[in-house]
């Protein structure tokens, strides 16, 4: 297509956060709008020097906008790191290259390996808008992705990012499936791994849906976003490292794709493993375990999803050339006293501290991860990963190796405490029958996390328990009154979040 | 959930169009992004008096609002309305009651008549974001939506919005599937049908894929953005009217999925039937005619998906009380020689005047349409519709009910003339084999329109016809040179929108 150098426009920051998605503010009457036919929604390729970036286009209608200016939101401002003074040309995009993979996915068509491509670059280049990839993740949920597909879209989104290269000789990763509230083994199976002398260069990701992502927690207690070369250093250094996967750009395609996950709150085994299975190609892992928590509101409710989650995981990840592990785990409840990031934070310590009253779930499953995971790297005696695991941990070098990993990534930081806490009581006596994950998670998200570091539930008690009418069941954590308030009136309308039976 | 009466900010006016997506602007330290824990993408709740919105709130990080202050765009004002002076009050709202009905449907669940209701009821209230409706309409594409799921959501649309009462009698309307450029046969049916007594008030819709919608071409003529009241005068004095639905809230669902149909450029059977009998049934039809044109690049493909979209037509319209016929039509080329709001006005017009020239394409067209349209009607004499349709439309009858309509809607204009006419010429010497309606839609709206209300193409060419080297196989209209070369452009690069058989 032409480009018309008559209709450039001069820059100027809008100061809009629009989270990710790239927006410029082109006034009604400006040159661009009326003479390329531009008008509110529309996606328009804008490029400033030798950058560019497919940005959605609101008019502006009121006069704080000069005729020639165009206002870039921030993630706009950031693709093109505009210099002072510079201006920027506009055209109508290209159709996006994947747009008939998109449209014949979504009309029950199967992907091959260059519709997955197509679509991957697309994603990962921000060349899809919000609106198509939402219909690409619809068009993927539930089963409707194959095994075969499956595969060519774990290489179509490691093929988009950054492959991490470790020299050669194993490197060890984990992953927890997740729907799990306060399941933060990663920190102490890392902690375990690197002092045992093994590579384990962990990227973890924010919250998608959850009160608390791994990067969130660690965050708490460490810096997290590291770029490659840092990243790089601390593992050289240390072994391991607990990261934010973000600014390594490893999957990128699938950052963007969590972008509409997250509001839309589902996806499917599909693009689940994919998702996993592609960070862990791009970080170069070899040996991988994954922890698949099952229970009636984990992310996995019964054992014939999991199996069908644990065969998709097998089949890709020895497509990808892994030596991959599912190690399916108890998810009717949730792991650990803490939710929320400083929470978890406090847990994970805890155990690694071998401090009095540190959870024993956490214990028992980061031991049953760090166990298994071992096994699967050469040298590991037949039988022997939960031996050596359980040594590392009580020996305190887990615990040393921790801290040096904190101190190689910027520095420890012990987390602190929320300042508003009230407690939900038990309406009447009982016995713990069932704890409702989701809703419990729902109302640490309501109390501010993972936004509020501080913020979520602490709950100490587990199925089987006895409660007497009165007694906290769990306790609310926020750092505003409005938040707290929030999450105690949703527990309020929600009674049976921890549902008691007449013992 | 509480409200928060500390929370409340002045509201101001963004003056941004983010077309119908309501958007409200807080600056980063405002007490409401901190109290509330609100984060840019975020969707809230705001109050101002007695009325509200679900918006989307982006973040400001300049200096240019007050921290007391939230900036509403054009969409959310207009949805508030407020008096000078104004606070706004804010909360989180409510997970959508359809939320689990979405997920089940994504998940490959059916949907009751219940979850329909639940649907369409937050989606006319613009209470799911724009991302859940891309899932919605991604859920139902293709084959997803069963004739039961069908009849549930035609009944769910026209249950959320107005419906109109013409106090008994019959009430006739028509509707084509579309897909055919040109096929602007709506203001002759209406001129005629009402020129033989019959009441037919008409309402259409503006293009959403394609140059043109009929109430883009009918307003180059008359005001066509009635409101109830008005259309109602329209149809009382004459009979029949021509006016654009989006004023009288007619399946108001459907004009808010229209805004994600449009970016997606796809919908489903199912989807399709519901849009268009929930618009006739709420707009009191009691006789409907489908004009179903079927060709390779029209909207309907083969007789098999023919036949399956009348099955679920006529299914549907008999679940809603309606007598509805479905006419069969050739979908091969474009009907008429204009393509674009003002072209096709013209070709209408043609028509209607009987001018020497017009094209006879159109007329039968019309004539058909009417003819099968009056035959549903009580007193028409079986086989006698195509004949009175003649005699309305020869004896200038039909002509003078137009221009009576397009008084009582505002007043007639004569469709005006673009400034830039470029012609596409042929390559070599041929025989026409066949017409891309798809692509040469694709160089009209490229060209400017429907936006543009002069610009399109105007093409007279027809499968069969020869055409020597150098010829114009059609001639680009647009109201800038940028749009005229950006069309020219893609008629370049697409040579077989025409495409050329040796003799």
């Amino acid at each position: 297509m032409t480009e018309h150098a008559h209709t450039r426009l001069r820059v100027v920051r809008a100061g809009i956060d629009t989270y990710q998605q790239p927006v410029v503010y082109m006034h009604r009457d400006c040159p661009v709008c009326r003479s390329e036919g531009f008008a509110a929604l529309t996606r328009v390729q804008m490029r400033v020097g030798t950058r560019e970036v497919i940005a959605t286009l609101n008019v502006v209608t009121g006069d704080h906008l000069a005729v020639d200016e165009v206002a870039l939101s921030d993630a706009a401002w950031q693709a093109v790191t505009p210099e002072a003074g510079a201006y920027a040309t506009f055209q109508h995009p290209e159709p996006a290259a994947s747009a008939g993979a998109l449209r014949a996915k979504v009309f029950g068509a199967r992907l091959d390996d260059a519709d997955c491509l197509a679509l991957m670059r697309d994603t990962a280049a921000n060349r899809l808008s919000d609106i198509e990839l939402a219909a690409f993740v619809t068009a993927c949920a539930g089963e409707r992705l194959d095994h075969g597909e499956t595969i060519a879209l774990t290489r179509a989104m490691v093929a988009v990012g950054e492959r991490l290269d470790w020299g050669g000789g194993p490197v060890l990763d984990k992953h927890c499936v997740g729907g799990l509230p306060g399941n933060r083994t990663t920190p102490i199976v890392v902690a375990i791994i690197a002092a045992l002398g093994h590579r384990i260069p962990k990227t973890s990701s924010r919250a998608i849906t959850s009160p608390a992502g791994t990067a969130d927690t660690m965050e708490v207690m460490a810096p997290v976003a590291l770029d490659l070369a840092a990243m790089r250093r601390v593992v050289e250094r240390e072994g391991g490292c607990i990261v934010w996967g973000g600014n390594v750009r490893l999957s990128p395609a699938d950052d963007v794709l969590i972008r509409v996950e997250r509001p839309l709150d589902f996806d499917s085994d599909g693009q689940l493993v994919a998702s996993v299975l592609s960070k862990k190609v791009a970080a170069g892992a070899s040996q991988v375990l994954i922890d698949m928590p099952v229970g009636p509101t984990a992310k996995v409710r019964s054992d014939a999803a999991a199996q069908a989650l644990a065969a998709r995981l097998t089949v890709t990840g020895s497509a990808m050339g892994l030596n991959l592990a599912v190690l399916h785990t108890d998810g009717r409840q949730p792991v650990g006293m803490g939710i929320g990031p400083a929470l978890e934070a406090r847990d994970v310590l805890a155990v690694l501290r071998g401090a009095p009253g540190a959870p024993a779930d956490l214990r028992t499953r980061a031991l049953a991860v760090a166990g298994a995971l071992l096994e699967l790297a050469p040298g590991t005696p037949p039988g022997q990963g939960p031996a050596l695991a359980t040594q590392a941990l009580d020996s305190g070098r887990a615990w040393a190796k921790f801290l040096a990993i904190c101190e190689a990534q910027g520095g420890f930081s012990e987390p602190g405490e929320a300042p508003f806490q009230a407690p939900v009581v038990a309406p009447r006596a009982g016995r713990i029958a069932a704890i409702d994950n989701r809703r419990l998670a729902k109302v640490a998200k309501l109390a501010g996390a993972p936004g509020a570091a501080l913020a979520g539930v602490v709950c100490t008690l587990r199925i089987g328990d006895p409660v007497v009418a009165g007694q906290p069941l769990y306790t609310v954590h926020a750092q505003s009154p409005g938040e707290r308030d929030y999450a105690l009136a949703y527990a309020q309308t929600h009674t049976d979040i921890l549902s008691l039976e007449t013992p």
